[in-house]
């Protein structure tokens, strides 16, 4: 949704061409590589409607500003961060420094699916 | 809180008149249906207040731009986005294509005083 | 990242000094009031990189547009309303009436080194 120069994105799931990958808990089916994995894959699905919404052209994204990851996590999962990690340096691989943002990592009881990560993001937009 | 064109509201919880409703967690308690009446109430909160916010004129809402969605789970529930839909559809219902909005919805280990849904929003209200 | 007059804020842990404060859950090994000092923690650092951002100049933060407050819990705890009071307050201490903010509260399974509290926040800076 586009709103002045910013563009809320809807929280991307861990998922891939429709198929939903990476089910189940950090903590006890996931570790925190493959829980990179799953982070890595919202990203790109973020990316992939992002420019979408910016008519096909990635270049119109100015920026990265904000992501929200969340981990689903075991009570005792506590490395959300590192997690995180997956879709954080994905975008800087992509858009270098317009890449970089604030950014939130929490671990959360369940998700829709029972995929292991949800990212959402705000990218400016103009 | 508005802020340029937009309204960034206070998380509501499934209460009306002051008196909490839907008290439990979705996958113990309470299953979709009963989760979707609880979010359906946060979105009529939600809703008033923007009424309020708006001078008491619904129409200067110019759109929903984002809802996030917090549903108060046990580890295994996983509907969340089904949940989630009892606020989303309550938005297109009254606002048309303007209450099409980007969300995002998870499952919490808790929410204050037990309620099984939160919903918190940011409007466009110029 | 400061984009039109808005400032996403990273989420801030209830650390202190690079140490980390408050290590636990809300509900098992802390209680309400120890919440609240976590949560106080995590709106210090807030304030702190507010600070950095707006040029070591706090008269340049307008005000604080929205938090969200992250409480490490456990089922059954369901305070987080009073617990995120802890930040909220702090704002209105150091901000008056321009601390004022909506804000949501919910109850996380897990947070980042299982601290007690994460904080986040939106803020107007011109």
């Amino acid at each position: 949704m586009h709103t002045g120069n910013l563009l809320f994105m809807t929280g991307q799931l861990s998922q891939w061409n429709g198929e939903r990958r990476f089910i189940g808990k950090l903590g006890r089916e996931f570790g925190v590589e493959e829980g990179q994995a799953a982070a890595r894959l919202c990203a790109l699905n973020l990316i992939a409607h992002a420019r979408d919404a910016a008519g096909g052209d990635l270049d119109r994204v100015a920026r990265i500003v904000r992501i929200a990851g969340f981990v689903n996590s075991t009570p005792d999962f506590v490395q959300q961060s590192q997690v995180v990690n997956g879709a954080s340096d994905l975008f800087v691989d992509v858009f270098g420094d317009a890449g970089r943002h604030t950014r939130m990592a929490v671990g959360v009881a369940a998700l829709p699916y029972d995929v292991a990560v949800e990212v959402e993001a705000v990218l400016e937009v103009p």
